[in-house]
Formats: C-alpha cells, sequence, structure tokens
C-alpha cells in the first residue's frame, strides 16, 4: 500500500489562479493593487528565503508588495513604529511581520507586534480579535497554514464532517485554529501535545492526521490508521547524517540528495507513514506552497473588506 | 459502585469566601465596591430568578448590582444605548446583560451586544477579544460555566494534566471554552457534537467527561469509562411525566417530588451514570452555583484591573 500524494505546489497555484480575478476586479474599483507591507528584522536565512518567496509570490499574482528591513539589533519600538505607519498607510491592505524576531527583543515581542497591527491588516490572523471571531465561526483573517490545511483537504476531497481528526500540536499558529477549523467543518476533533498518554493510540484513531510538532520524524506508522489522511505541517532541516539515514532509509534518491548538500528538509511525519496513510502531503511541497497562497488571499480578503472603510 | 457526588454549593461558597477579602481590599483602596450593572429584557421566568440569584450573591459579597430592565419590546438600539452607559459608568465594573434576548431582536442581536460590551468590563467573557486572548493562553475574562468547571475539578482533586478530556457540545459559552480552558491545563481534549459518529464510544474514552449539551438525560451509562469524573452542565426543565419517569427511576424521592410538583430540573446525564462514574456533579447544585461565583470572581477581577486605568 502507498499513500496518494497530495500536490501542495499544484493547489497552490490553482488557489491562486482562482485568487487573480479578485486581484484585477479590486485594482479596477480602487485604482491600485492590493498591498502587503512585510517587515523583515535581522538576517535569519530561513526568513530571508520566506520573505523572499512571500514577495515574489504576491508580485505574480499582481499585488504589490514592500519589504522594509531592520537590522537584528534594531528595538522593539523601532519595529511597532513601523507597524503604526503600515496601519495607517492607504496603499498596504495587509501587514505581515515576518518571525522569529530577535531573541534580544524579549519573549512577547512577538505578541506585541501582533496585538500592534490593525485586525483589519491582520493577514496573519494573530491578533485576538481574529483569533476570537475564528473561534466564534464568524472568520475574519485566520491564520495561513491552517486555511491551507483545510484548502488541502476540501480539494482531495477528504471528507471532513463525521471525521475523527487528531491535531498533534497546540500552537497558537498551527495547532488550535487548524482544531477550530475542522471543528468547524464537524469533526470530531481532538488535541494532543506533549503531555499526551499514549499518543500513538490517540493519533491512531484519527481518519485526518494533523502533524504540527516541530520534530522530524516524530509520526511513525504506529501513529496511523491504516487508510488515513496525513497532513504534515513540520519543515526540519536535517544536518545530522545518522538522522538523515534513518529517517530516508526508504527513500533513496532524496537519501543521495543528502549525502551530496549535507542537510535535507524533512517533515514531522516519518517517510515510512506513505506505506499506511491513504493520502499524504510531502514535505516540501505539500503545506508550504498553500501557506504562502493563502496569505496571499488573506490579502486579497482585506483589500476587498477595506472598500469603503479607508 | 456509587460515584462521589461533588457539593457545587458548597464549593462555589468556598469560593466566594476567598473572593469576600479582594473586595474588601478593592472597596478600601477604590472607596466604592465593585460595581455590576446587570440588564434584563424581557420577563423570561428563567432569567429572571438567574438574575434575582446573581443580584442577591453580589449584594452578599458586597459588590454593588444594579439590575436595569427594558420591556420585551425594546429594541437593540435601546439595549445598545444601555450597555453603552454602562461601559462609561465610573462604578460599574462589569456588565451583564442577560441570555437570551427577545427572538424579535435577531438572531444576532446577543453577539452584536456582546461585542458592544467594553472588553474590560465583560464579565461574560464574549467578547472576541477575551475569546483570543483565552486561546492564546493569556486569558483576562473567561466564560464563568467553563471557569467553575476547573474550579471543580481543581477542588475535587481530579487530575486534568494528561487526562483524556471529552467535551460535549461545541458552544461558545460552554464547550469551546472549556475545551481549551482543559488544554492549557494539559488534558487531551476532543470535542463531540451532534455530527460526531459513534459518540458513546468517543466519550467512554474519557477520563474527564464534559456534558453541554442541554439534553436531559442524554448520557446514559455507556458514555461513561467506570471511575471517570463527569460533569454536567445542563440544566434541562422536564414536564412529561413518561420522561421525568424513565429518568428518575432510580432516584424515587426527585421522581416523588416530581409527582408532586410537575416539573423537574434533570442535567444532560443521565441519573444511572452515578453507578458507573467516580465523580459526578448533581443538577442542580453542581456546576450552577459555580457560574455565579465565578462571575462574582471576573466582577471583582475587572475592578482590580481597572484600578489606575479609569
Amino acid at each position: 500500500m502507498s499513500a496518494r500524494l497530495l500536490n501542495g505546489t499544484e493547489i497552490a497555484r490553482q488557489v491562486r489562479a482562482e485568487l487573480a480575478p479578485r486581484v484585477a476586479a479590486f485594482s479596477a474599483r480602487a485604482g491600485r493593487p492590493p498591498g502587503l507591507g512585510i517587515l523583515l528584522v535581522g538576517h535569519d536565512p530561513g526568513s530571508e528565503i520566506y520573505v523572499r518567496n512571500k514577495g515574489k509570490a504576491a508580485a505574480e499574482l499582481g499585488i504589490r508588495a514592500d519589504t522594509e528591513r531592520l537590522p537584528h539589533t534594531a528595538t522593539l519600538d523601532e519595529v511597532l513604529a513601523i507597524v503604526d505607519r503600515l496601519n495607517k498607510s492607504a496603499v498596504h491592505d495587509g501587514i505581515l511581520v515576518q518571525s522569529p524576531l530577535p531573541a534580544e527583543m524579549g519573549s512577547d515581542a512577538e505578541q506585541r507586534v501582533f496585538d500592534t497591527i490593525s485586525p483589519a491588516k491582520d493577514v496573519d490572523g494573530f491578533h485576538p480579535v481574529n483569533v476570537g471571531l475564528l473561534v466564534q465561526n464568524r472568520p475574519h483573517l485566520v491564520p495561513c497554514t491552517p486555511l491551507g490545511i483545510i484548502e488541502l483537504l476540501v480539494r482531495s476531497e477528504t471528507k471532513i464532517a463525521g471525521a475523527r481528526a487528531v491535531v498533534i500540536g497546540r500552537s497558537d499558529i498551527v495547532g488550535k485554529p487548524s482544531a477550530l477549523l475542522l471543528l468547524h467543518r464537524h469533526a470530531t476533533v481532538t488535541i494532543c501535545h506533549s503531555k499526551t498518554v499514549n499518543l500513538p493510540a490517540v493519533a491512531a484513531g484519527a481518519d485526518i492526521l494533523v502533524a504540527a510538532i516541530g520534530r522530524a520524524g516524530f509520526v511513525t506508522r504506529d501513529f496511523v490508521k491504516p487508510g488515513a489522511t496525513v497532513i504534515d505541517v513540520g519543515i526540519n532541516r536535517v544536518t545530522d547524517p545518522e538522522v538523515a539515514r534513518r529517517l530516508l532509509l526508504s527513500t533513496p534518491q532524496r537519501l543521495a540528495d543528502f549525502e551530496k548538500k549535507g542537510s535535507v528538509l524533512v517533515g514531522d511525519v516519518h517517510p515510512e507513514v506513505a506505506e499506511v496513510a491513504g493520502v499524504l502531503t510531502p514535505v516540501p511541497g505539500g503545506v508550504g506552497p498553500l501557506t504562502i497562497a493563502m496569505l496571499l488571499g488573506n490579502t486579497v480578503k482585506a483589500a476587498e473588506a477595506s472598500i469603503g472603510t479607508r
């Protein structure tokens, strides 16, 4: 048995294609394109790549994307000042402050930034007002990765209503909002985490299993009910040859890549799960492309909602 | 086997006793008692009783409670005008608009009222900002019944961390916030609802079972793992003799009461569950008294937080 792999790149392309006429309609009506203001603090290599990809995807769709940069020595006040300026900007409908912020800014810096972004421009969906509206099932701007997970499930015709869904991970960014979206689509949802007793057995009850833990290859075949749909949210860079060889035993091509490059991206789901699951998202090329597509969708949505209010 | 009954009336008394010195300290410092503004629209008999009990409990604790009334013909604008006045009041720290509002006001009237109440005075915890803060595990004002459920569990020394908790019901008022509170205390939480497949089997996996459905005696013994802690949130008035006789077969004293009065209050949990559960909350006298105690706690908390800000 071998799982059907969901092609996130292709599904993201469909999502973007469906956004294109909305971008055109907004631009015609507003006399300007939807606009996304991105703030990048410091030089985290992962963040550089994310921000570049987001900016590129926006531009390809006709969305204006402006990236501002601050050095890693910037203060929180400097970040908040830029957020404040973007809040007031007439040409920016969405604001994205790339995580992580430098550790020196303090552990609550990110939440303070997210609290400061206007809920109407909060394309990450992290402001408490948007979180509350999601809970109350009248969502406006919803976190992008959970939206992408739903998009993958819907477009792969996975039945959500009545399904048993298990979400491993209870983060504000993925775990909790994913659980809420699945709940509102009438799944019976269980949220698991580091304190869950007998996690493999709980996970193995799932028709839909969402892995958002941040540990390479953590979800092994004993976590997975045969035929289940498994959504792998993790993106973990593995550089330890021993770990890479253990994880990539069943995918010799990827192992060869690792031996050449010295690093490889691996999800939270062990590749061996492909032998058990019915449907599986690959890493890379699964959830990741959807996250960016949903960010563009949120920007368009924020732009459309702004008409008549700004 | 017979379940230990949690005495909600006694636990609520303890909670109020612990609030008393905080009420005194606030009153001494602020030169006025904590204040709760209650608005009652129409003459729903249940609401009349709730409002009277809330006002009485507040007064006994030294909290000022003012009840305003509007006829059932009042408009939503009239309700919102009173909320606006209470938002600005210097002597009211909490605002409670008793549900349900008259159906004539429209299906979204309650949410519009809750959205209008200042988050700082939102002692019901229904404003999206407070809901979002709860999700992000930095709660300020949290819905009263879920808080009461946690209080019952903690004071009965039920272990929450690592336990499997199942919440039946996904309302904004009880189900979802209860699930979040249990999750943040490290339970593995499953939320069930009308679309859940094989509900009894899912419920029977629970170490902690929260029943918040609103259907008299719905949770029968096959829903309950032997020894589980069962929290019964439902308060259903039964007037059908056949239903009453079926539910009260094992409690002849209560059946006799029903035969005399023609009605009886029954929880969502069938009385036969007492033979299986380890711990059970009775109805009445379980969750109900805690809900009022936590409302008083929220009022004191809002009052304390207001010092220096108003």
